[in-house]
């Protein structure tokens, strides 16, 4: 956990006055301080992206596939850092912390925040940490958003940008489905305008909801047609009633909605999706990308999933035409894969490879 | 508006005691009844197809693209008939009726129905009309199944079947986003379990999301950005706080769900949704879409729209080789169209030429 308590202003024209962001790192800063690897999370991500937490936890961190000792980030090479972003409900201050003029919890008050703010937090988990410059800044999703912020806002601090099934912006469709997550958090009477934690209640309803819509996108048709098809978990079409009947794809989606609800926080899902439709890599540059990358002085890689219709491949396209056009190092990929936007999560070979010898030639002292 | 007084078993085992259906007619039936066409709904659809009903209506009916002289269903040619199906919330008996047996609205213990029911419903409505055989039947998304199901059950009384962005059946995304517009409805506290007519409430927010959510995957992605991209109706990047900002597509969109939760009915709603959920065209002929199709005696015509992704041109191509393995007339057509599914509805040139041109084709008497 670090603690800042030099006011950070903040896109919105706010500024917080101070703020503390909960870590982990994994491997160890080499003396020369040039092997540090930024790791940016998505929307519902936290900081235990890697190994096993405490002896309780059941599972790994969330890019445990990537984050090893002989994996895409080497912990034998890299001294890998990555954080709950500002705003999180995973130990960062945000939303469900305390604020500190009224005792109370910030809940909607919290002021929102944009992918810069996050970078311009993490700057400071930089220079808190010594690191002048990382080796990399990596992300999939909204992380890669970050990764590209990081490179336009800080082009000395950061040599290398990997960019995984990301986009420049959000599509029409992509702030369509924001929308109803949304709208289903805010409907939901429990919800109270954001206050429900002085309430002492969730909006338990809404969340699972959000989640469900949120979760139908991050998987292919193919990939829900292979993993459920139109496979029953109760019932039967030709006895009893119809409202017995339950597919297991609708049994999955319900589940993973609640359980989605009771670990994650209303108040961060709206103000992650807002910093979501808020991203716009090029808008102050004359919504021209060319222009906007030409800012950077890092090499990138950018990585697309075959399935992927959150960000498809002709989104990770894009980046990469305008780095070509911005006269910026690329190496691109495009992995075909069956499990969409969520395969950037997953250990498919040929993903691994690609990533792992990219970060093989990221160079750093011994 | 016809009143069927003998009683009709239902799929699910249950049965109406006695059903109306409310319909339009457009054309005039010939003396030798055989140039009658039936034109069926999707999802929210009505009876009221074409032409204005009246004076106070500000657009005509919502297929008025294709049902008139001149359009595709020539009225100078056929008579159409368009009802509202049985579990509608347009006049014909549904959740919102009486049940007789309580004196109250049917609510959720109106009996669950399956697209079967609807074809058999609507063969009591031909008799009643004394069309012994329909020149075609017609229809569109769920409509586009309703028209299957009747080429299988009632071999003889049906010539042509008009199958427009169709599918034999739900893929696992398809039922998961049904799933999620059920559940929206379903947590909204104001459903009451479904009970909301004798409390003299809506769920209007959980209905409005129900109808946002499948809304997205009537349109196609395509289609979302010219129309909207990232247009803002309110607010700006740079002024003002992040929760004044508002997206012309977002707003659209509750636009939308709140005009649909002022004018359908939950349960309806719901009903709906589960007899798309459970239409499985070959499911009783052991999966296999040829031995079902086999039974058929009318000539096809298949169409599907090249951006539609909730019924994709893959689906209709299914239906097509089936149709062709089964030794079936079949015409098939992919049009190209930014508009997703919601093109079915739409006046695209070469969509309705090849329409109106199967349709010439179907002989009736003078």
């Amino acid at each position: 956990m670090a603690r800042f308590d030099e006011p950070l202003e903040l896109a919105c024209g706010r500024s917080l006055p101070a703020y503390e962001l909960v870590y982990e790192t994994y491997g160890e800063l080499n003396a020369a301080r040039n092997n540090a690897v930024l790791v940016c999370h998505a929307l519902s991500g936290n900081h235990h992206a890697a190994g096993y937490h405490s002896p309780a936890d059941k599972k790994p961190g969330w890019w445990d596939e990537c984050i090893g000792p002989g994996k895409p980030i080497d912990t034998r090479r890299f001294f890998v850092v990555s954080l709950n972003n500002l705003g999180g409900c995973h130990g960062s201050t945000g939303p469900s912390s305390t604020n500190p003029e009224t005792g109370q919890p910030w809940g909607p008050d919290f002021p929102s925040l944009r992918v810069r703010d996050w970078v311009n937090s993490q700057a400071r988990l930089a220079d808190y940490l010594g690191i002048d410059c990382w080796a990399a800044v990596v992300g999939g999703s909204l992380g890669g958003m970050q990764a590209m912020r990081w490179a336009l806002e800080y082009p000395d601090r950061i040599r290398h940008c990997v960019v995984i099934a990301a986009a420049m912006k959000l599509s029409a469709q992509n702030l369509a489905f924001n929308e109803v997550a949304r709208q289903a958090i805010l409907s939901d009477p429990a919800f109270a305008g954001g206050y429900y934690q002085t309430r002492g209640e969730i909006p338990a309803q809404g969340l699972a909801l959000a989640r469900m819509v949120g979760h139908i996108t991050y998987l292919s048709d193919h990939a829900m047609a292979n993993k459920f098809g139109r496979d029953l978990r109760s019932g039967s079409f030709e006895l009893g009633s119809d409202e017995d009947v339950e597919f297991q794809v609708q049994s999955y989606l319900r589940y993973q909605g609640s359980q989605f609800s009771g670990s994650f926080d209303a108040n961060t899902y709206i103000l992650m999706t807002r910093a979501l439709d808020f991203f716009d890599l090029a808008r102050e540059y004359d919504n021209d990308p060319v222009a906007a990358f030409r800012r950077a002085r890092c090499s990138f890689l950018v990585i697309s999933f075959s399935t992927d219709w959150r960000f498809s491949p002709e989104r990770s396209r894009e980046i990469v035409d305008a780095l070509i056009a911005a006269d910026k190092p690329v190496t691109y990929t495009e992995i075909a894969a069956d499990e969409g936007h969520d395969a950037f999560l997953l250990p498919i070979p040929r993903y691994m490879d690609v990533f792992t010898a990219y970060m093989q030639r990221v160079g750093v002292d011994p």
